[in-house]
């Protein structure tokens, strides 16, 4: 049965958390006051559901069921995890928990606050030990990163599983051990941000070149590594140590003394309000979003192709999904033995999947099909390979953003070194390429064809056997331009 | 004839300049005491080769030439453009200047300083107006941002004549209207800096948490949209007012108060040095040097595809070369109409290029051929297109990283409706793969072909004439498996 977790506040942050646990199959029930809490709700699931599954090399799980309940009793009831993001007032969360541990008093709160401290979020509680911080950044669905900050009277091993879960829907718990106003990640923004004021107050610069100072450096540093990494590596050979030597004394210099914090008058936010509609307003917001998401899950699926920062908790999640998840059987006709969905970047200017992609699609199919007979990564890395000789494709539909995509392999012939197969990559069952290929087993060190082992041979040999029952595929053995018969 | 840069000071900085001109055509005189000099330089710019060719889709110009000069007098004789990246102290800074206006008064000079302001660097010059300050993010062959920041008694003329040689080199050169200690961006580098000295010294973070609260949440949106426009999506559809009257209190909270200056003693430092070692101590600097690049072509080529932030400034660095590059001409042979080179990106387990990018390069080929009879994306945009219906592929060698492959068509027949080309992937003039394709010409708006209008008839018709006379390639009209004649 599908756990079940309570979002109490349906807002931006609020929707993101109900749509990263929807997404991971978790049921999902959102109590707001708001009556637009259901539409607000709606518009960051629908973003989520084009951005999310981009991000998974393996099938999502069945989505969960979305309910909103009219009380936060009838929210929290029967919920495995319940999270917090109702507006930045201390008076306001104590309330929501008090009603909450009136009849949920066990179950983990995590609040999404950005400025209060665990020890101050448990005060007057009834059981202040569940009660922490997980503070998530926007857009929820996508950063993998979450904030989780206990305080001295929380418990233990309750903040593990928090983590945990955390991890089974796609997240970087990072754990804060020492509780601070605004935990880590926000002072670095409100640093930032009491700076950018202050130049845009003092005429120096505009949101738009701050933007631009920040997007076309530094900022891409960020992400995929953080600060001291970065400069770890321009202090080069000599180290940290180093690197410190040389630009600590900055510190020093006039150009740190701007810290206090510029009066927060209506002109000041004009100012930047005309700014920002200057330099964005060509855009509306849904159009940012989308501009951003897509910029986004691209960063993130370039840093899974490393296996680096983000990546790599993109990558462990789909190994924690891949044991529950699909595997190849043999059965009666040809072998399934990919899913795929198309992927923004599959598509091109007319808007449908370019054809390298359905090449890359039938790679998917025939190494899937290729570890099932043991010719692996690990395989690989013993000095033989299975190399494509030749391909035949045929485009007999079109795929398109968004559309779910099988791969199937039938063997058409196999021997010691030869393996023909025809790959069908099918959308509703119904073939949008098929493909005819041709590969041959080589000892990569001499570049040479050479026999499989036996251990191969004995995976592959009964499927060819087996396979050889089926009907022959019309579009084998064409050659390009060929009338049909 | 090559224009020439005069490098001044030849370390990561001076080497990321000298490399970004080489490699885009400059000769290049690099002037430092240092004897290790030409080694650093070296380094960079075997990262800078490996590096900054994956950024572009066209071919890149020929290399300039790298000389080492033993003076100054002798580094900026006949130079272009003078970049100074000496220490950062001013004293240096204005001899180096005197030295450089004994014998180039006229000649602008950037400064790569990250603090000083360009009045600062031109007291006492002896031609203070070609005195500015270009200061550039590490790694330079990658990062696109320079910010110029010209003073009062700045040339306005010759400043935008920089800024153009700052684009021809693919640089975004980011103009700063009002000269201001440490420009803009290292403003919000040195208060991140000291909000992270005061989180490590404090024991509220390790430098590996720091880290990992930028690249998994922040960072990665500011690599793609910057602070405010960032900030401007968070505010949804209310905007940037909504966004700053629901945070903008914020600013008076007490995580704002802890804007001074943590005393930099060496207990400090030794905490720091390190919890870096034990957080990226594994990698060396240059594996680590590697790891970033890899990551940033990445980022960069994703907001390349999008035509957004960094990307539209590779973007436009590409059509800016393309006047000066190559376009397909109709001589005796196939007709070349792409030259490519082997990116990261396309390298799969075994180092070799993969499968998808043979058709890929194929796509490329065969795109260029398009535009060149008229069915380019103009055309595209009227509601017909040349689809592919089936393609043979034939792998005959092996692609690896950084080799450069040149596409040629040769049109096998051609009528109406139809066009049956053999593309050529040539790596030394040897075909690495030869793709047979038939394609139709399509009414997108029906799903139907139809005949190709009169215009583009006549630019393909001739073309297949004259093709005709070619002798036929062996391996057309083979089907899979089927054996060599």
């Amino acid at each position: 049965m599908a756990r079940k977790a309570a979002i109490i506040g349906g807002g931006v942050i609020g929707g993101g958390w109900a749509a990263r646990f929807l997404l991971n199959g978790w049921d999902v029930a959102v109590f707001d006051p708001d009556p637009e809490a259901p539409r607000k709700v709606g518009e960051v699931l629908a973003n989520a559901r084009a951005a999310l599954p981009a991000l998974s090399d393996g099938p999502m799980p069945a989505e969960g069921t979305l309910s909103f309940a009219g009380t936060i009793t009838e929210a929290v009831e029967g919920a495995d995890y319940i999270q917090e993001s109702v507006s930045e007032r201390l008076d306001l969360k104590h309330r929501v928990f008090a009603q909450i541990q009136q009849v949920a008093s066990d179950t983990p709160i995590g609040s999404s606050t950005s400025g209060f401290k665990p020890s101050e979020l448990q005060q007057n509680a009834a059981n202040p030990a569940v009660i922490f911080v997980a503070h998530p950044f926007n857009p929820v669905y996508l950063l993998p990163l979450a904030e989780v900050v206990p305080s001295a009277a929380s418990d233990p091993a309750l903040i593990e599983r928090v983590k945990e879960t955390l991890r089974e829907i796609g997240m970087f718990p990072l754990h804060v051990r020492k509780e601070i106003d605004a935990h880590i990640a926000d002072r670095f923004l409100e640093a930032v941000w009491r700076e950018a004021l202050w130049l845009v107050k003092d005429g120096v610069a505009t949101t738009e070149e701050i933007d631009e100072a920040i997007r076309m450096g530094f900022g891409l540093r960020w992400g995929q590594m953080g600060l001291f990494e970065t400069y770890r590596v321009a202090g080069g050979e000599a180290g940290m140590k180093h690197f410190m030597a040389q630009f600590g004394p900055c510190l020093q210099w006039p150009w740190t003394k701007l810290t206090d914090v510029p009066e927060f008058t209506d002109e000041l936010v004009d100012l930047i309000a005309g700014q920002s509609d200057a330099q964005s307003g060509a855009y509306t917001i849904r159009e940012l979003e989308r501009i951003r998401d897509q910029n986004l899950i691209g960063f993130l699926r370039v840093l899974k192709e490393r296996n680096w920062g983000a990546g790599k908790v993109l990558l462990e999640h789909d190994a924690r999904r891949r044991a529950a998840a699909f595997a190849p059987v043999v059965g009666e006709g040809p072998m399934e033995t990919a899913r795929m969905t198309v992927l923004p970047g599959w598509i091109d200017y007319n808007g449908h999947m370019t054809e390298s992609r359905y090449l890359f699609a039938a790679s998917e199919t025939s190494d899937a099909f290729l570890r099932h007979i043991g010719a692996d990564i690990a395989y690989v890395g013993t000095g033989f390979s299975y190399y494509t000789a030749e391909t035949h494709i045929m485009h007999t539909g079109e795929a398109k953003l968004g559309d779910a995509l099988t791969g199937t392999v039938q063997v058409l012939a196999a021997d010691e070194k030869r393996l023909h197969i025809f790959i069908r990559i099918l959308k509703d069952g119904q073939p949008v390429a098929t493909l005819e290929q041709m590969l041959l087993h080589v000892d990569m060190g001499r570049g040479k064809t050479c026999a499989a082992p036996q251990t191969i041979l004995d995976r592959l040999l009964p499927i060819a056997q087996a396979h050889a029952a089926l009907p022959r595929p019309e579009a084998a053995g064409r050659h390009v331009g060929q009338r049909n018969a």
